[in-house]
């Protein structure tokens, strides 16, 4: 990494750094942090370690004519926290990489500190280092890429390809509403029930709820080979969804809406009555939603009992 | 990571992933690389991983309305390759975050298959995986962020901050004339050298030459708590530099213009001449340029012998 660029002088820039180096001490494992041309890891202590990365801009994935720069930092982090906790694991270390928008700069001088407020209230929480990153600033909109490393809780990390039919299929939590009620700039993301999970079940396969339930879901099964057979009145719909609406319409909601950021995972059948039991004595948020099946495709069972296959809807871009 | 963004429907992004896949395979010690939320690497055979990030943004560190997304995918990667040769480290896993411009894509549905050509070129070249990353599309201009993992050639990384007064400073090829030649675009990141390096000689010091020598060497003291005397009349001067032009024009290129990419290291004195004798007859590059001294800042000794304050220039970025 460069320490950082985007200064008008080695003074300027070296306070940066050194601002930068007090807010965000480096924390075991990392040993060597920001200011060199990379950071240094000591991995001796596990076998397996997990990398993700996520790039966020502003006018897609929030808009920073109506948020804060505190709450696009906190996003960009927690998103990915997201992903390691879909993988089981939790975060060592943070690498951001910033193309600041001119205009934000000069609109605001304490642009950069607020977003780095924003970074630190999730360094902080889950006790990782920001290790590494790159400050450009540009005539472009404001974008930010997060890449964090991780180990698992415990032994391996969680795959979303690892489903068998069979399995119980699990949400963490209830969905639908997420991005018109400001809930994914401000979400927990889930690691501690993926840690509490790690522990107590043999979780078979696991992904992070980004893009709705529908296509995720349909990627999951996708990825391990299998179909799913979900029950539409066992599908949590959150209170941000109207209640006023149609079953139908919140329904639609809760599939489609996407940046729930709670987990989905599948669990031997034989396991998930007891695992719902432990769940509740734990105060843990936990709801079965169906069952993986042989085949391909969701299949979706109305109140009334009847089956319908699930149309792949969810959130995503269009280039 | 999210597999990606930027499609119209599930079998397209479907298609592009395996397409990926397919164009990078996970080469050890990735063993899950792209298509889940994370990568996941065997860390078990080393105790120390480095990990560099670069962010290049259309308009900064290159223009796409004079270069082809060939040469910009390769110089993303190939300066992030610079930073891991600067720690003494090979490369063993690629993150890449694309946020493509539709302009772009609508003006040439080439534009990311000719980017990730110029990508594959590094990591077929140093033989390591494209193992995740995330693709946008945006109203935004072009900007591509690259994260690297790393593991040293032998037993460590090597630092910037490592320089001791004595110290003999080196650099490994000549300097100036990068940007305005378009060897920014092209050079091959110093791996080789760096390895030769880690193996033939206790390296003390070392870090790229991304900003120009004046500044780059300020910064390496100054890690160092220490100061350079450096003598102008062994500053190598590239052939992009116009011969035509004064001495004194000729060497501010050399030590201003930035993005050479060759590697800035020191050694111990009683190293230096067996390492020129060694090199030479390995035919491998190499510029002894000055010593390490107590202090700080930089002094030229000019070919007159007298002694100047150097003025820390070099290629910095404006807020």
């Amino acid at each position: 990494m460069q320490p950082s660029l985007g200064f008008h002088g080695v003074t300027t820039e070296r306070q940066f750094i050194r601002d930068l180096q007090s807010q965000f001490p480096a924390r075991p494992p990392v040993t060597i942090g920001i200011g060199d041309d990379g950071a240094v890891l000591d991995v001796a202590s596990h076998t397996q370690q997990v990398i993700v990365t996520d790039l966020l801009l502003d006018g897609v994935h929030f808009d920073l004519n109506v948020i804060s720069p505190f709450l696009a930092g906190r996003k960009a982090v927690a998103v990915n926290l997201s992903d390691l906790a879909a993988m089981g694991c939790r975060p060592t270390a943070a690498f951001i990489s910033l193309a600041v928008s001119r205009d934000h700069v000069q609109a605001s001088p304490s642009f950069l500190s607020e977003l780095y407020r924003g970074i630190q209230q999730m360094t902080d929480e889950f006790q990782f280092s920001l290790a590494g990153g790159d400050t450009n600033s540009w005539a472009g909109p404001f974008a930010i890429n997060v890449c964090l490393t991780g180990v698992p809780f415990l032994d391996r990390p969680f795959l979303r390809s690892q489903a068998q039919a069979g399995d119980a299929i699990f949400v963490t939590g209830p969905l639908g509403g997420s991005l018109h009620h400001g809930r994914h700039l401000t979400f927990m993301p889930r690691l501690q029930i993926s840690e509490w999970l790690s522990r107590t079940v043999d979780v078979q396969a696991m992904m992070d709820l980004s893009d709705g339930l529908s296509l995720d879901l349909y990627r999951m099964m996708e990825a391990s080979g299998t179909a799913a057979q979900i029950s539409a009145s066992d599908i949590p719909i959150h209170s941000d969804v109207p209640a006023e609406w149609s079953f139908d319409k919140r329904l639609a909601a809760a599939l489609g809406d996407g940046e729930d950021f709670e987990l989905l995972f599948t669990v031997r059948a034989a396991e998930a009555a007891t695992l719902q039991a432990v769940a509740e004595a734990a105060a843990v948020s936990m709801f079965d939603i169906g069952r993986v099946t042989h085949g391909s495709g969701i299949q979706v069972i109305d109140p009334l009992g009847n089956r319908q296959i699930m149309n792949v809807t969810g959130w995503q871009h269009k280039l």
